[in-house]
């Protein structure tokens, strides 16, 4: 049931999240209103089911991903619903106002909600890496805080960098998995009494986290694609995150099973690096033209999550005194399962993107030299 | 594995749902073939994924809700797929005799499944009322008079108040809560040994419990959405319901947190409440032209379900020889969950129409007005 | 966590599934590439949403359906994403390679990925029968085997006996099944010690089989009509094993009731005839033209699952020295589940195949009768 709050908190609770909650109704009264539709149906479908995949990935996959812990896994769940319902009302809002000043009221279709519920994800991210040191005051304050920085991150790449919606939303990995640590660094440290009653694992707990990991495995490929408008962009994400994943499952599994002294394969290693792949291909999945090379992204995404996450435990171990300083805590591995992969994503990005633009240039020069030789020729 | 049943219902209960079972497939064999089909593939599609959604609210949704009690978990979920199973095959029949008759075959068709399985739903919430009261058998009488009871509601209001399919098929919570309710007080309170063990909380039974709420949770929209034709409302009653739940899964946590001594949030509560704004917007959610006012009503679902219950609770504890005759059993919260909310939400349907048939009036007093002066003015 | 593995296989399992996984990344690199899309977006979107709801039946359902005992239920989760994420790579390579030989590179998209999910199922359900007794080493090794045969199979039946896609996917329960029993049959007995403990059902895994058995059991008319390409039976494949599971689970349960002793639902019942009926009308459901037929397979289906599983159980413990000699070891009851359904299923086929023949030639007889009558009328 989470930690004991301060008797405070009772109190302070509700009148903030209430006050909060009408705060966002008067705002939703003055400046929102429901769109005129001019797409028709079958479009409505279509939009209606990448949106209803984007909740189940946030409700669901991300709600059950951190209930491993013995006596995390209730409040897991129900902070992550409320962390989403309040995070998606503030995006709309947010992403509103950024994005159509001066222009009147908010108008608010499926697209936008989707956009919103995507955003609200860096919230549910972040929450993995300090549940358990935090109350629910303090969520809602992460909340609005991350929601504001995010968007406003979203707007100004948008508007500077001429960067398009899937590029600014698909760095939430590493916005919110360095967001949450950071966070983490600056709370106090949370009482050592009953830590390790706290910090068990157990079975039945750990299949409600497999069911996590799953949904977000099943429905990765929904949330890659999700801002991609290009029909064929669309696909190759699909069929990448597939892939992706499909390959770093297989490589976690196996990376487990040689971590471990008697070769069984650990619970907490699979939920980490299994999804990895499909984190590490967000990025870059529109560019990528053929299978191999998203399965090469998904094999070392799979090696650096369950390696990386080794590598850095056995360092933490050894020199506490010199790391000590900035001993990061992490309660669910939010670093090794969003936070490297989505890194490796981003440097996979910028060299395709060179490429891309180098094939181009390249193309572009022997057209040149073409039509100079036609020219000549002529 | 539920209550222990007495001997004599090993052999009555297997002779009667196989001879019902017959039974429906002689009916079966008799008057129903599937239609002709003139729809083309997509719609098909749209029909098929919107049809789902709603089996996965009644199998998964309403099965997994009533998990939270210990010893009534497992009974709970296999008696929701057994009745779901019987419920539709009956409501099919029913529904295709009280709107066909003398018609010949009833034509079997997506639509025609998609509604009993809706239909079928009442009898999963009633269920949810009595669990732990009752055995197989008495489950599967009190689901062929239900089912009667509310194909045969539908059918009189369709026909002579000219209800649309909509709105007659959302007054399933009040009318469900309140069959199941009523079916409670007719039962014979269950015998009282082991009941505390019985109604323990565990944390394992309630993630289940929690898993049924999300799924509930994120499949509502398509449940409100379900029978409307028109996209406009089709969109509007996805957009609204979704801004319901999400208002009143923020109310419900900080409503949760505020009655309880140390400021925890209960796991009952939230079953409950969370989905309330879901509910209390069922029927008008076709009606509310911006987010503001869905919101408001799940506002108001979420305070009147948790503060309601604990309301409730008190006065019942306080002075139980006058409440005493009247006492409901309610295992799961039935009322709290379907029940207050519908009757908020039917108040917000008949108050909505009212105040549109007054807009409508009013402009067309003004339209009057308005070609009165014109024919003056000429 | 599974079985304990030997000290040799921590070496030797990751460079096993390393190597093949290098192997594979090389194949794909040479003889793959995406190829170039005619199909507009809408497409897309249903056959994404079809290949869909293929990955929630094999990565959840078969994952999950397999958790019931005790100490199984979280190696059978994490060996089944394996053996997922393993299978779907080597079969679409496969597939490519015995369709489109001598064509250059393998054209890879959503439906031949599909596909492959499908077929690799079976491994999916063969592995249900020999859980508790494999390491993964093994499993890799079964997953090569049983992939190659299966796929050589249905290339088989496709050239050879002019079979088509659904037909051929169909068998694969029958398939699936009595290879894993082979499997089972050639592997040594598993060390007794301990196994009591092992085999022992519990309420909270026997949840979460339950939740897999739903999503089977939601599901399911997708897996039978995924393959199908003409509408119409396309439609009839859906009602079909829709009917035939809602029937099957009423008969299995109350089935259930009727062997138990104190009347009781045997949990483990229901996890293996629930889903009987759609097994059994997986083959032949575009041949049945009304609900009734559907209905009496998925009637026939249950009684045997559950009867014939008792009946079996009898004969073995009875006559041990009779039966010593294949005495067969099934962990989650895979024959009981999908084989004598299957078999159930592929006799229906033949039989409505026979029928339809006949009839189309008394149909053409009439015909070529009343042309004869005709000409000579003339």
């Amino acid at each position: 049931m989470g930690s004991k709050y301060q008797q405070s908190v009772r109190g302070c609770l509700p009148l903030w999240i209430l006050m909060l909650e009408l705060i966002l109704l008067l705002v939703f009264f003055f400046f929102t209103s429901y769109g005129t539709y001019s797409k028709d149906q079958k479009e409505l479908l279509g939009t209606y089911r990448g949106f209803q995949d984007v909740v189940i990935i946030a409700a669901l996959g991300l709600g059950f991903l951190n209930t491993s812990l013995r006596r995390h896994c209730w409040s897991s769940v129900a902070f992550n619903l409320f962390l989403l319902a309040l995070g998606v009302q503030l995006t709309v809002l947010l992403d509103g106002f950024l994005n159509h000043i001066f222009f009147g009221k908010i108008n608010i279709n499926l697209t936008s909600i989707q956009r919103a519920t995507m955003s609200a994800t860096s919230v549910l991210i972040s929450a993995g890496a300090i549940l358990g040191k935090v109350n629910l005051v303090q969520l809602v304050f992460m909340t609005v805080t991350e929601v504001t920085a995010f968007s406003t991150t979203r707007m100004v790449a948008k508007r500077f960098l001429e960067a398009d919606n899937h590029v600014t939303m698909m760095y939430i990995h590493v916005f919110a998995a360095y967001f949450g640590l950071t966070v983490g660094c600056c709370l106090p440290r949370p009482l050592p009494t009953g830590g390790k009653e706290k910090d068990q694992t157990a079975t039945s707990p750990s299949l409600f986290a497999m069911l996590g990991t799953l949904f977000l495995w099943m429905f990765w490929p929904s949330f890659n694609s999700a801002l991609l408008t290009i029909p064929d962009e669309r696909k190759k994400a699909v069929f990448n995150t597939y892939y992706a994943l499909a390959v770093s499952a297989v490589t976690a599994i196996s990376m487990s099973a040689l971590i471990h002294p008697k070769g069984k394969i650990s619970m907490t290693h699979i939920h980490n690096a299994v999804l990895a792949g499909g984190v590490a291909v967000g990025a870059p999945c529109y560019l990528i033209h053929s299978p191999w090379l998203a399965m090469v992204l998904g094999f070392i995404a799979g090696l650096t999550s369950i390696g990386g996450a080794k590598v850095l435990l056995i360092c933490l171990q050894r020199k506490p005194d010199i790391f000590g300083i900035c001993s990061i805590y992490d309660t669910y591995g939010v670093h090794y399962t969003f936070g490297l992969p989505g890194l490796l994503g981003g440097i996979a990005n910028i060299v395709l993107k060179a490429l891309q633009v180098k094939w181009t240039e390249t193309s572009m020069f022997s057209l040149k030299l073409e039509i100079v030789e036609i020219t000549f020729c002529d």
